[in-house]
């Protein structure tokens, strides 16, 4: 089980300079933080440093609700930072959408049930029915709300306001079959991670397993990332593959996509959940 | 080493019907060939049948020279069926097209070298002279052939001539970065490989890696297949990936693409050396 | 949704000699049987052939409780066959064991709540009570029998008789434990389904992940296998890995390989349900 | 092309404690070395630092024949540092051992001549007279020394002397099937790199493909790693494996094994050549 620590992580991006790794890891020993896990990228074409730092606040002398001003004023602007700050107190809340397939929706509970995330999943949204008695067998709060061209925009208010009010800080798109508004998204940047059941870019949108049939693939895939408002083209967080034949029909990639993709999916909110993922110019830098 | 033995190989694709893996089986059987390897396959959807019968000749007792005709009238007619006859003692000969890459040629030539395939590389065509000192190594002629748009299709007929001189019966694009015209292409059906630096359909046309790069994705791929007047869009045979991370610069994707490249043509070549190919309607049958 | 087809398989082995294959479709074929997929393969080593195919049987002219004789008498007693015949309309009935740990339960149950697979789930059985209440998730009766050295061989045999009484065909052991004794796997020859943390034959026994880690390698993985009376020695169904690093803690192991056990467990039980596993001589044809 | 550089690098592991990093940095920064690459990892149950940094050299301060008594003196003894400094004017020289197998070899000097690699191959040593005309195309010079119960201690004594007259930094066993003395393996800690072909510990020893076939494994593998007095038991640098079926016979898993061991080998080559890999307790960290 995760989050029982009392812990802070920092995510940082700036322009790469000498001495920022030493200052910001002195800040925090000085401090008499104890680091647990430090991992560090300069893209060195772009000239951008990247980092996560994680460390026990237990003997950590700059009280918690003080960390971020003294960051900031002591390093973040010197070093003209992009960052964010997350303590393990502060457990992210998570809304599930979902459409009429369970597979994604299973994974994410069994994992959610068996406490191996540092989250909470207040409730989950659909534009079908289907799903609810498995929501209900995890005992979670199962909302639907049927989408039309006529209605998207007032479902989506409805939807937005439900997540505020339940205190939702990312939203899983867990196979949910419905394109989201720019205005939603907005709500949520780089926090609505999506499923997409091809190895993105090919066969982007609908029907990807009749696609890869169709063009005779021998890999095919799926792509966990972030949703924006270029549909199926927002930052990668996470795919893999599996390797079929000319014997698979349709029907076969479609039940071997599935295990890609709930695997696949499980992994990127896994690592959303662990504050390991910094998007950047819609690429995704995914510590380990 | 193959192809030392006296072996038969029949291809073999018609219309679906109750009977024919019997009668093809029969047809072996009851002239006392030995069946080595047989592998059918029906795609239900299109109702077609699919088959791959390798078998011994030493026994086998309608003279090799009649084996087309006897097969053609007892059985090939009455199925409607499309089929190829291979024999052992035709070793199948291939030209190598290459540019200034040496890492997909070098894999081809170790296992040639290495007596690793049944198959005869009477010459090396290249755009550039830079891969002569390769082929001096293994002592196989290389003929340049510099490819401007004015002299492009007296040069290609210039290569046909070549190769119809020396016999060759299919051509591989080793890292070729010459697109071949359709007058080519048709000399040659489904008898030229290409390896693409991508996972087609991804990615197709030039600088696949920096695509990659640019999008973000977390896995890169190779693919080879047959070369159609479609560019980048022929039959698809061989695919594979390697997860790459945010660390990745173009040129380590680069990298670990040629690793990919050179096993994933290989395996095609050698697929096609050993007649385990049917290219049908865009796709392939790629037998075990 | 699988199993609503009237449909027959058969699993043969036998000697290879000419002709097998064309005596049994022509078997299902003359009484008009419309064969579904077809299957073979000759291991030339030993000389066996092996065989699966799959027939409609809605305008099969033999009876459905006549095939099996008549299939007998006409071939299998001329060819010294082994064989099974199964028909769709009887569902196998398959038992789950678990200790307590969840992710393999829960991976099963979803793909039997999603009607995935033809297949009833009567019970689980523990030899610990954690389980339960995933267990009534999916309202499925829940048998706890606590096993030590002394009640163990009383335990095993009231679990026999449950077995029995719900009719149980398969066993599957979903992170289960406990050694099974030799008598209680007599009774399931090649019919127990185990799930170990390794790629065996690396690591047998218990703790894998901790050898795993202490031998530095940089590949993990998890076996399926039929379990037979030598520990952790049974025909292999399906094997997977994953790549490791040394930033990888024992932890970390482990919870990469719960995604790892639960996919290459539920591969071999689809398999097993669909009846493409031949055990033979310790090893497993699957066919695809 | 790699190393026309003029750069620097570090391997450092010690006992960990705050600040170690700051200090490494600080030390090539104040100095003026521009840093390109910084890898670190804390393995925190041992409570070891490890890290690799590379720098460059034009600018930096300190003459390149004083970095290594100040970095001793100013930080190494004071941190109880294990480490190494590699400069990049020193070219790594590289002997290959090989039997009668020429596809690791092959796939060594290919990338050797196309200068992939920063590093010398003054000769290629063998017990056999098989491989001299793969080494002539290469242009290298090459030893025979046949090996006998009788002779063993005497040939290996003319080959350490034959490395030492040739500056041979390090040596590749690139199939070479002949068990090192531990006299010889002591000259060269860590610095005989071999490629088994298995995924170790599985198949340790002789004939790993056939144990493999006999055991019904659906995985094969290959394993690079450092050559220790213990047999096939030192420290693991790359694993990678493929999948297989039963239909493959042990003459198939040799031939899809050569392409793991001859890409797993280069890989651990390429990685020594980079000074990317540091072995601790039998173990390996291996930064990317």
């Amino acid at each position: 089980m995760k989050g029982n620590d009392n812990t802070a992580v920092l995510l940082i991006h700036c322009p790469d300079k000498p001495g920022i790794l030493a200052v910001v890891t002195e800040f925090i020993n000085q401090h008499k933080g104890n680091i647990l896990y430090l991992d560090q990228y300069v893209n060195r074409e772009e000239g951008v440093f990247f980092m996560r730092v994680k460390w026990e606040l237990d003997t950590f002398q700059i009280p918690t609700d003080k960390i971020e001003e003294y960051f900031e004023t002591l390093i973040a602007t010197r070093f003209n930072m992009v960052y964010r700050l997350y303590l393990s107190d502060t457990k992210p809340r998570m809304a599930i959408f979902v459409s009429k397939m369970s597979h994604c929706l299973y994974d994410l509970l069994a994992r959610y049930a068996a406490d191996e995330w540092h989250v909470e999943i207040p409730l989950i949204i659909s534009n079908h029915p289907d799903m609810e008695s498995v929501a209900k067998r995890f005992d979670i709060p199962y909302y639907v709300f049927p989408i039309t061209k006529e209605n998207k925009s007032e479902q989506e208010a409805k939807q937005l306001a439900l997540l505020k009010e339940h205190g939702v800080t990312f939203c899983v798109l867990a196979r949910y079959m419905q394109v989201l508004s720019s205005n939603f998204i907005e709500h949520y940047p780089n926090r609505i991670i999506n499923i997409h059941h091809s190895f993105l870019p090919a066969f982007a949108g609908a029907k990807p397993y009749h696609a890869a049939h169709e063009r005779g693939v021998k890999v095919i895939g799926a792509t966990s990332h972030y949703v924006t408002t270029d549909l199926d083209a927002g930052p990668i967080i996470d795919q893999d593959v599996t390797h079929i034949s000319h014997k698979d029909t349709v029907e076969e990639l479609i039940k071997k996509g599935r295990d890609l993709e709930k695997i696949v999916l499980s992994h990127a909110v896994e690592k959303h959940i662990e504050r390991k993922i910094l998007a950047y110019k819609n690429r995704t830098v995914v510590f380990q």
